[in-house]
Order: structure tokens, then sequence, then C-alpha cells
């Protein structure tokens, strides 16, 4: 347990005292730091630009918070200037929350400068790192983030089912003063705490996922072996390979270059052809599942991830071939049989660039 | 997952349509049924005779219920007067809620006619059943249980992180007509029945614990092939050997008889022996891990195990050797190397009547 511990600060790139990994998914860790941080009443600013931003939201509402949206386009990043004008416009919101890595879009918010804003206003900032943990860069003390909760099985290539959190003194502090208990036994700080306290004073609150955490242990030991750098270079390696086989055929991305995720790429389907015809072949014909596009972007992206173990040449160079032989056969209007000498050229140009 | 939830109706023996495994161990078990049927205001009436029933009235604490306790001794079964003379003081209770099998103490409480007398004063019932399922005679369906709960890594031998929930039709009638949403977004089950829905509806809520739900789904095959009545009739009778051993020994059970749980064996320690000198030598000589005493019965009592696969010979013999081999090694005022014959001589009884 204590491994693990020091492990996740590792990956989270802190130093905080309170990193667990908590017994339940992704979406469990999302709770924990609002059912934890937020009190009745308290004011807290959401940002909404996918999927997740408006799953904070009910969860806000649900623990009698009061949520104000700070929404942007799904498929951009949140911008940093409409979150100050809302912080301005609410001196008295206690908490920033917003989503690093949007999964849903594949865009990367700048979690750096969010958080210093949110700090200059006197928030605690709540941050979902579910898709960019050991995917993309994330510096959780340096850049002072508060409550912070990922998942197990995206980057850091674990299997699902635990959500690794990490929390400032500045949040413990805010927990410690709460007025009334966490309204979720399950997911009471104060009381998991004793479970995950240092090993002479651990007393028993629920039982915990043990296999899954000896496999989290060996997928954070093989994450520290690499080096966190490395794996962020990695990911980003592979998406631009994907990238140079997927331009190469003529397709192009819905995420403008600089705010793109590389673990998370969010394709436009090209006009003409059926989304799920397209999904289902994959699936079918190659064992191959990749992302339909959700909400608004339903039919009109796929979403091909590329995280931890799964963000490899290997990996990038099948799902480009893979891609190319069904739109081809479908007759849509892309650039055929280029995308593999496209992308093996990235490969090539990154190892020149590597080998000095 | 279709078969999964087939598969957990046979081990809860219930025809009832919400039967699932929540994504979370079994004290999210515990939570995700008082979260959503107790209401702000809702009087609940909850039995304590063990660790369990204080937990469930603190999350009923934390739903702004009301908890009226009927308190039993620590190792004895819930009284069924005392929970009739609560029920008449209380005739608004909505909620009749208690452990079926008490862990922390090895006792088995009388479901059946708890249920009826909850549904006689027009309460549903929430049972916890984490350490009775596939080990105890349960009958949710026959029984009119209404919420009912149970954990996977006990005596169905999954590894853990999973709870089995199943939920009547009158218990899903309630939480539709709730005022107020749950106040947990990741156990309320109006989303999570839209994820483990009927297969053509299905839609995301979180990522599952995909691995472990395949561990469940091949534990849930194996009770099936052995027959839920066998494996009742397995961990009876590995009790009883268990218990010519113990008794052999001159040692003594803390419950009484006819309140025991066959998989889970309250041995009252020793006078002049050290808890924790055997625990510990049977941990590091034996590799054998028996349960401490909880509560009131810290250093009092030990808990054996003896829980799905587990339940078995050479188990049984296994840890009464082991127990004998140390008490006698302490100078401990048993009867020593006498234990291993009894519970021999108990399988051979066992075996002479099946083959009649």
């Amino acid at each position: 347990m204590e491994e693990t511990k020091e492990l996740l600060r590792y990956a989270f790139q802190t130093d905080y005292e309170v990193t667990f990994p908590v017994s339940a998914p992704g979406s469990a860790g999302m709770e924990i730091c609002f059912v934890n941080l937020v009190e009745f009443g308290d004011k807290v600013i959401i940002c909404q630009n996918g999927v997740f931003g408006g799953r904070m939201k009910e969860i806000v509402d649900r623990c009698g918070g009061v949520a104000v949206l700070v929404s942007d386009t799904w498929g951009s990043a949140i911008d940093p200037d409409k979150v100050e004008e809302q912080l301005i416009l609410h001196p008295d919101a206690k908490i920033l929350a917003f989503v690093q890595a949007e999964t849903s879009t594949g865009v990367l918010s700048d979690a750096k400068t969010l958080a210093e804003i949110g700090q200059r206003f006197g928030c605690l900032t709540i941050v979902d790192t579910v898709t960019s943990l050991g995917g993309s860069k994330l510096k959780v003390k340096d850049w002072n983030l508060d409550a912070v909760y990922s998942g197990s099985q995206k980057c850091i290539s674990c299997i699902p089912g635990l959500a690794p959190v990490t929390f400032s003194s500045r949040a413990i502090a805010k927990i410690m003063q709460r007025k009334k208990p966490v309204q979720s036994w399950f997911l009471d700080l104060n009381l998991i705490l004793g479970y995950w306290s240092s090993e002479s004073k651990r007393t028993y609150h629920h039982t915990a996922p043990i296999n899954t955490l000896y496999g989290l242990h060996e997928s954070l030991l093989m994450l520290k072996e690499e080096g966190i750098e490395n794996a962020w270079t990695r990911h980003a390696q592979n998406y631009q390979a994907l990238k140079a086989g997927i331009e190469a055929m003529g397709l192009h991305f819905k995420v403008s270059e600089a705010q793109r995720l590389p673990q998370l790429n969010a394709i436009v389907i090209p006009t003409g052809v059926d989304d799920l015809t397209v999904r289902n072949r994959l699936l079918y014909e190659y064992s191959l599942e990749i992302g339909a596009g959700l909400g608004d972007l339903a039919g009109k992206i796929w979403r091909i991830g590329l995280m931890g173990y799964g963000s490899n040449q290997k990996n990038v160079l099948f799902c480009l071939e893979a891609l190319n032989s069904i739109l081809k056969d479908l007759g849509a209007n892309i650039t055929p049989d280029v995308c593999i000498d496209a992308a093996t050229a990235a490969y090539e140009k990154q190892e020149a660039v590597e080998l000095g």
C-alpha cells in the first residue's frame, strides 16, 4: 500500500500526503472529490466543454452546491478568459472544476493556467485527469492543483476499477472543517484515510479490490521504469505518426492542433461515409474498436484511443491500415494506400531526431 | 451482462428484474440500497447485532433518514420479538434493515421471519447478505426481500470489488417516486439501470471493472454447476467437521448452535492464551490467516472463515492441525492431538449418511 501511494505520487508528479486509489472506477473518483469538498451552498465554477463537465454539475447539484457553468464548444479547449470573467462575476466561488483531457472530444485544456486563475480568486481546484494521467504533461504539485482524480484503465494501462486521487493540504483542511458529515459513507475521506493511512494505524473500512490493486502497483512500476516524461513523449510520437497517416489519407482532425490530446484522436467522419458501418467493420473484421462521437458529435467523429500500453507503433499502423482498407472498399473520397508510408516516415523522422 | 444478471438471480434465488453487480465493493452495495430507498425524513428500523448494523445507521443518518436502532448482544441473532415491538412503537417506519449473516460475530439471523414481520407492518426490507450469499440458505423471492446486497469475495469465491444487488418491484416503485434525486450520482439506480438494462438500450454510465465482472461470471457459473443447495450443504458439512475438531480439543464456539453461521466460526479464545501470538504464528508459520474479534469481542474470539471455495476438507483439517500444534506448543489447556480424528470421523459420518 505504501509503495502504491508513492508510485501514484510519481505518476501525479506530487508529494501530497493524501494520494491513493479509490476502490471504484473513475466516476467514483469524480464523486469523491466533490462530495468531500463541496458543502451545502458552496459555489462551484464548472468548465464544460464535453460530457464530463456536465457530470460535474450533476454531482454538485446533488451535494447542495451552487454550480455555475462556463461553457465552451465541444471540441474546443476551455477558454481561460471566460473562466476569469465568471470568477469576477462570482467572487464568492469556492471551487473551480475542470477536465484536463476531455475523452469525449479529444481536447486538452491548459490545466496550469486554469489553476493559476482559480488560485488568484481564492478557489480550490478539482481537476479531472482520467485520460491525461500518464499520457499528457501533468504536474499536480507545481501547478498547485487541489483535488485530482483519474482512472486506472487509460494511460496507466491497468484494468478498470480504481480511481487514483490526490488531495493538497489546502483541500484536506477544507474537508476537516466541514460542518456536516460527507453525504457518502463509502466515499467519506475521513473514514477512507483510516484505511490508507500509514502502516501502523490502518483500520478496516471496506474490502478493497486487492487483485486490481496489485495490477495497479505493477502498472505504476512500469510507468516509473519507463519514466513519466518518456511516457508523455511516447504518446506524443504515436499521435504524430497517426496524424501523418490520417492526413495523408485526406482525413481531418476535429480539434485544432494546439488543443489536441495525443491519446484520444477525434477524426472527422468523411462526407458520405456511415459511422456505424465503419466502426462495425473495424470491430468484426479487425477486432479493433474505436469510439463513437458523443452528444452533438455523435455520427460526426470517430475517437481513436492510443492510451498507455496501447499507444505503440504496431497499433498505429494496424489502425491506419484497417481504416484505409475499409474506406477504400466503401469508395470513400480518400487518398488510398499512402497512410502507412506517411506514418512510417513520421516514425523515422522521430528516430533521426532522437539520434541527433 | 445478461448471463451475469441471470446467474446472479439464481444465486439470490429470485426472478427480480433489477439484479446486477455494483461496480464497487460490498460497502457500496449497502450504500446503494440506502441512498436509493431512504428519502429525507424516512424512518428506518435497523437491527444491530454486530459491526454492520452500526454502519447502516451511519448511512441512514447521512441520507437524512431517521434511524431507530434495535440492539441485540454481539454474538446473538436478531430477536424478532424486539423488532416487532419497535414496529408497533413506530408505525410510520418505512424500512426494516438487517444483516442476515454477521461477519463480525458469526451469527445467522432468521431473515425469513424478520422480513415477514417487516411486511406485516408495511415496511420494505433492506437485507445484508454479504457473507450469506452462496453459503447459507437465502430465498430472496420466496421471502419477499426488497433490497438485497452482497459482496463478490465471500461465499461466491470471486475476487473483491463487486457488490451483487437485487431489488423487488416494490423497492423500484419507491425509488421511481422519489421527490429528490439520489444524493450519489455514482450509485443512482436510475442512471445505473441504463447501463445494466436490456441489451438494445444500454447507455454509458461508468467504466465497469470488466475483468472482475468476467471473474464473477465464472464464479457464478461454478456455483450453478455445483447447485446452490449443494453449496449450502457443503458449507454446513465443513462447519460440522470443524466443530467436531474444535470441540474435541476442548474449545468452544461463541455463538449458540442454532444461530451459528457455518462459513464464519467464532471460537472463544481459551483462558491464558494470547490472541495475537496465535494469529501471528498461524500467519507466519502456516500462511493461514484467521480473523480477530471486533468491537467488544476483540481479544475474546477468533473468527475462522470457511467461505466459498475455501470451505473444503483440506482447509478444515489444515486449520485444525495448525491450531492444535500452536496451542499445544504454548501449553494451552486443550486436549491435544485428537482434533483431526474427530473431524475425519465427522466427514465419514456425513459420507455414510449420503450413501444411505
